[in-house]
């Protein structure tokens, strides 16, 4: 457009009121499943000490990082991530609370990445914790809250599917088949890309551990590997009614290093099999945040806004669910007052005040429109009702804009009257 | 602490779970009282073109940023404040909206300033405009809401006070006085010092114009120099019963160079006598912005974290009225399961993962403490209720927690009974 010439940076989006509405519903639909299950919010800075990146990866740093100096010639960065800060937190934190901790947060996080659909340079993260609980029965309520998050954005079985696996599993193998400790790291890489990996280059790598694609796509294969805390973690979803919705998969290994145990993400089961969330457990993090200070096992998973609210979008019920939500939202207000005789105008003012006032989401026009537009406006704002103010003041009018129908009441009973109307089954559109 | 090497950086703040409740009941406070007065939300990006800041300023940047060069070159910078990001979207999206636009945004700025108590170099903003209409009902409209935000917080009648001038007065008493255009601006400036200037320095600057403090002090003080915009908000904002809530005063026309006509600020009015919330009309920024493309009058408001709390926590009633909140908010759940027998541990799962779907906050203990620890946890989750598995199994105990009663129940209608139950006056802990 000519003479516009400053636009929102690569990446990065304008959150215009529909955008807005969609991240309320998914923030909304997230900490209301937090919460319902017993989990407390916290919230980081977006800003961090770069050091602290760089202990949590042992001393390799994202290329794709916001990184810059301040004022004060600090080296800091924009959060790529929120469980470095988590482990600052909770390190410094710990002794004001009970164990365990459950912990959830929602908030942005950046990463300097070549802008394309479904990914941005900015995004939404919904992080989920459990803090000083090492046994399984921690996974299992976390893993159980991942599908409560499903669920509640309106996903069903066949849907999503939560693939679970445990390092454990694997330090077995490696111990098994001679793998020495400090190439652990490195073979747990190879197991990481092993549907992606070139079969040749595959063979390749797998050799020098002097093993081959077969005995390792047996070893996935076979749920006799699966490990105990695997088959607890199973047992107790399980009891929960949930047996439909996880199933082990020990070719996921999750990519960064600090994961020490359980580990899983959360599928896309129809479409595009893409991960829309992951995480798992993480023991040596707090301790090596802290220094050793402070030693406490923990869980915790993230689900990025751009995946999931695609799959939302794919997904015809969810989708359904999302506009309904959005529908009852998108009002600007429920009651919309028509001053249709100017003379009158100080009386609206009063009139929406009251009703605002009693908690009634109310508007009226600003300048002097005629009639008509205003009826226009009140029809555009999204609001149920009418309520006109004319020259036969006390006496209003009420007019219904679904069915156009009319009623009247007296402004000195104004509250009374609209809030037993708002409560009638065809209610208020603001939720 | 020893061991705790990292820290949050200098003016950058930890939201631990009492601190985050803190926020969110400000954000709640906020959102509330704009979407009862028919405002609609959006957001912007946190990092913007530093071009951006530097065309609303008309060339002069504030040393106070967070500003750097990202990986593709581009200078950037950590958004100060929000009205230069709501006057480019408006100006790029305007057209898919009726007019006039009455917007509201709740995020986070940044400044590099010095930490101090009560200022950070990170804050949260409530930003409230009208976008699109020029007469004194959109800012009568806008300054009702800053009333009524005040009042959603608990403040009464004394405890605050809008003060409320308008730059074209100033403007009129440059004209009568021979003050040049090209030297109103520095004229403003010297106003808006006007009580924090040194007596002998605000001789000499207005001997410049051939003032003198008595003749300037003259003109604040006499209500006949009040713009005619003026007396209509005052005789708007009377309709609504606001009289005691506002006053003229022509001292304030804020520093910003991008105002344009009325301005105000909202002030403690007991104790500091600080500003807890400004702002005024800007009716060219959006054609500045634009280069031209788009012409549009707006007017807005915006209110920071870091004042408005110390306000609540000084002043009894609001200072209560967020304690209520914030204890309705802390509790982790509304039910505690305590397994009295390991053996039922499965049952347990079932029960928690039934509430939960039913839409209440339940949770449970994820090892196997004794029994006495998990009455411990239910009291520390701060739950209402501690819901009794235990060997007579369907047969569920309900201990009341406050009151130290007790019923019972069948696992088969626990939805039922407890939903019932909590709809009782002794209600839901979560709100």
């Amino acid at each position: 457009m000519a003479g516009l010439i400053f636009q929102a940076l690569p990446g990065f989006r304008d959150f215009t009121p529909r955008e807005c509405a969609v991240r309320n519903y998914l923030f909304e639909t997230w900490r209301g499943v937090a919460r319902r299950c017993g989990y407390v919010e916290y919230e980081t800075p977006i800003l961090e000490d770069t050091g602290l990146y760089l202990k949590k990866s042992g001393g390799e740093l994202s290329s794709q990082l916001f990184r810059f100096e301040d004022q004060g010639g600090r080296d800091v960065t924009l959060r790529p991530e929120v469980t470095a800060s988590l482990a600052r937190i909770v390190a410094q934190h710990q002794r004001d609370f009970p164990k365990p901790l459950k912990w959830f947060e929602i908030g942005q996080c950046f990463r300097y990445e070549k802008p394309q659909k479904g990914r941005g340079r900015e995004f939404h993260q919904f992080n989920v914790d459990i803090l000083g609980e090492g046994g399984p029965a921690a996974d299992a309520e976390l893993i159980s809250l991942a599908i409560e998050t499903m669920l509640s954005f309106g996903f069903v079985v066949g849907d999503f599917v939560v693939r679970v696996s445990d390092r454990a599993a694997w330090i077995d193998f490696a111990a098994a088949n001679g793998i020495p400790d400090e190439r652990v790291p490195e073979f747990l890489g190879i197991i990481d890309k092993i549907e992606r990996e070139k079969p040749e280059v595959l063979v390749q790598k797998l050799a020098t551990f002097s093993l081959t694609p077969v005995s390792v796509r047996g070893f996935i294969a076979d749920p006799a590997n699966a490990s105990s805390a695997y088959l607890a973690i199973h047992e107790d979803l399980a009891a929960r009614g949930f047996t439909d919705f996880i199933e082990l998969d020990l070719s996921i290994v999750r990519g960064l290093a600090y994961y020490t145990g359980v580990v899983f993400e959360v599928f896309d089961a129809k479409k595009s099999m893409r991960a829309v969330a992951g995480g798992g457990r993480y023991d040596t993090l707090i301790s090596n945040i802290s220094d050793g200070a402070v030693d406490m096992p923990a869980t915790g998973f993230a689900m990025g806004d751009y995946v999931i609210r695609n799959l939302i979008e794919e997904t015809t019920h969810a989708a359904m669910q999302m506009e309904v939500w959005l529908q009852r939202h998108a009002a600007a207000c429920d009651v919309y007052v028509v001053v249709a005789d100017e003379s009158k105008r100080a009386e609206s003012l009063r009139l929406v005040t009251d009703l605002r006032r009693a908690g009634i989401s109310a508007d009226l026009p600003m300048g002097g429109p005629k009639v008509a537009k205003q009826f226009q406006n009140a029809e555009k704002s999204s609001a149920r009702f009418a309520l006109v103010v004319g020259a036969e003041y006390p006496l209003l009018k009420l007019k219904i804009l679904a069915s156009r129908t009319e009623e009247s009441g007296d402004a000195g009973s104004v509250v009374e009257w609209l809030t037993a109307r708002l409560l009638q089954p065809d209610g208020p559109l603001l939720a």
